[in-house]
C-alpha cells in the first residue's frame, strides 16, 4: 500500500519490471518478476495490463537490450496516463460546465475514495474535470466521502483538494446518500479499478451505494476511466476478484490524531430519512405492516385522519 | 450523549422531569425543565412524547402531588417500552423463522447503528427478534455496520451481541450494500428515531442507503418501531429536524485503541462492483458514453466482439 490507485499501480509495476531486468534480464527473471509484481494486488486491472505490455515489448529482444526497452515502455505508459487523464478531464469538464450554466452557485460534486493525482501520474481521473474547472474559473465544491476503512478520502483527497484550493467538505461515507436526497449534490464522480466489457465498474467499497443513491435522486453519476482500466476479458463484474483486507484496518482507524488535514471542513448530520416506499414494512408491537399511510392508519386507527 | 437511542431518551427524559419536580414542583419549573430536556436532542420524537405525557399527567395536579405522579408515569413509560419491544420482537421473530425454514444455514441479518438493549429499557428494537431467535435455537448471524462517526455499531451492537453470544461480523458502513449484492444478507433490521405518518423512517445516517441496496437486491428490510417512535403530527419525513453534530466526531474516530471488543470478527472487502446500469456513463479519454456493452463497443471498436 505504498502505491495505490489503479493507474499508479500500473505505471509503478512497469518501472518495477524495468528495475528487475536491470538486475537480471533473463527469461526466467522476467517471468519471476512479473509474477511477483502481479501478486501484489488482485483487483486493479492496470497492474496486469502494464506488466503484460512491458513483457510483450521486451520478451522478443536479446537479454542485453531488455532493460532499456523496459524503461522506455514504462515511460510511455506513464506519459500516456497523464495524457489520458488530461483528455478525460476535458470531457468531464464539459459536464461540469453544463451544470454550472444552470446556476450561479458552485457545482456540487461528490466523490468517493481518492481517484486524484495521488492515484495516477498526474491530474487524477475523477479529479481531472474538477482541477480543469477550477483552473478555468468554474466554481466547484466537492463533498469528500471519508472512505473507511483506510480513509483515502479524508487523508488523500482532502489533502489534494486543499493543495489545489478547491473548496471541499469531508463527510462520513453514510452521509453521501442523504446529501443527494437533500439536493445538495449535482453530480457524482468516481474512479475505477477495473471496468468490464458491459460497463460494470469495480471501485472502492461504497461506490455501489453511491450509484443507488444517485439513481434514486436522478443525479448523474460517472466513473472516470482511462482505457488501461478496462478489462476486455471479462463480460461483467461478477468475475472480478475482490481484495479482502486486514481486520486491523477496520478496528484501528487512526492513532487518535485527526484523520484529515488541519482546517478541513466537516459536515456531520447524525441521521437520515428513509422513504417508506423503500422499506418492506414496519414491525410494531401491533404487528408488521407496510410503511405507508394506508397500512399505518389501518393498524393505528386512533391516529387515522 | 450519555443517553442515546430513541426509546431510552424518552424514558430518561420522563425520569428527568420527575427529578426536576422533586426539586421544585411549580408550574414554571415544570415548563422550564420540560424545555431544557426537550432541547437536548432534536431528532428522536420519543423525547417530546415522553415529556408531554408526563406533563399532561402532572399539570392538572396540585404541586405537592406532582413528583410522585411523575415518577409513576415514568415507571409506566419504562414498563411499556419493555413490553412493546418484547411484542415487536415476537412479530419480527416470525420473519426470522420463515427465513430459517428455507435453509439450514444461519439467517443472515444486517443491522446499522445500535437499536439494541442499550438504546431501550430492555430487548432493544431491531435486536429483539434476534435475541428471541437466539433463545429459541434459530441460528442467526448478524452483520454489524460500524456506524461512523460515533461507531455505535462497533462499540455497542458488537458488545451486546457478544454478551448474548450471537455470532456477528463487523463491517464498515460502505460494505453493507456489497454484501447484499453477494447474497450474503437475508434481511435488514434497523431501529428508528422518528416515523412519520406515511411511514417515512428517520434513523441513523446511512439507513437510507441500506434501504436502496436492499430494494435493489430484493432483500426484505424492516424498521422495528415501538409506537412511541411514531410522530403523528408529520405527514412525511421531509420536515423531520436532522441533528448536525460536531466535526470532531468525524475527525477523531478513536484514541488509537480498537473500536470494538477484543476478538470481534471483521470482514474487510476493499472494493465493490457497481453495475453499469446504475451509472449515467463513463468518462474516457475518447469521450463520455453509457456504461453498457453496446456503447463501449462503439467507442472502442477494436475491442468489440
Amino acid at each position: 500500500m505504498q502505491v495505490r490507485g489503479a493507474p499508479l499501480i500500473g505505471a509503478t509495476a512497469a518501472y518495477g519490471l524495468a528495475l528487475a531486468l536491470g538486475r537480471d534480464s533473463s527469461d526466467s527473471n522476467l517471468e519471476e518478476a512479473r509474477a511477483l509484481l502481479l501478486a501484489t494486488r488482485p483487483t486493479a486491472v492496470n497492474l496486469r495490463w502494464a506488466l503484460d505490455r512491458v513483457r510483450a515489448k521486451v520478451a522478443p529482444l536479446a537479454p542485453a537490450a531488455r532493460e532499456e526497452a523496459a524503461w522506455s515502455e514504462a515511460d510511455a505508459i506513464a506519459a500516456e496516463d497523464v495524457a489520458a487523464n488530461r483528455a478525460l478531464g476535458e470531457h468531464g469538464l464539459r459536464l461540469l460546465e453544463a451544470l454550472a450554466s444552470r446556476s450561479r452557485d458552485p457545482v456540487q460534486v461528490l466523490t468517493h475514495c481518492n481517484a486524484g493525482a495521488l492515484a495516477t501520474l498526474a491530474w487524477g481521473t475523477a479529479t481531472a474535470p474538477i482541477y480543469l474547472a477550477q483552473a478555468r474559473g468554474i466554481p466547484v465544491h466537492v463533498w469528500v466521502s471519508e472512505t473507511r476503512p483506510r480513509l483515502q478520502g479524508a487523508r488523500l483527497t482532502a489533502w489534494e483538494l486543499r493543495e489545489h484550493r478547491v473548496p471541499h467538505t469531508l463527510i462520513v461515507d453514510a452521509a453521501g446518500a442523504a446529501l443527494m436526497r437533500q439536493h445538495r449534490v449535482d453530480i457524482v464522480l468516481v474512479g475505477a479499478d477495473r471496468v468490464t466489457r458491459n460497463g460494470d465498474v469495480c471501485n472502492k467499497i461504497g461506490t455501489y451505494e453511491k450509484a443507488l443513491a444517485a439513481r434514486d435522486n436522478a443525479i448523474p453519476m460517472y466513473a472516470a476511466v482511462p482505457s488501461a482500466t478496462f478489462d476486455w476479458t471479462l463480460a461483467d463484474g461478477a468475475d472480478v476478484p475482490i481484495e479482502e483486507r486486514d481486520a486491523g484496518e477496520v478496528l484501528r482507524p487512526s492513532s487518535g490524531d485527526s484523520i484529515a488535514p488541519a482546517g478541513t471542513e466537516v459536515a456531520n448530520p447524525a441521521f437520515d430519512v428513509t422513504p417508506g416506499r423503500l422499506l418492506t414494512g414496519l414491525i410494531t408491537e401491533r404487528g408488521v405492516c407496510a410503511a405507508d399511510a394506508a397500512a399505518l392508519a389501518a393498524l393505528f386507527p386512533e391516529h387515522a385522519r
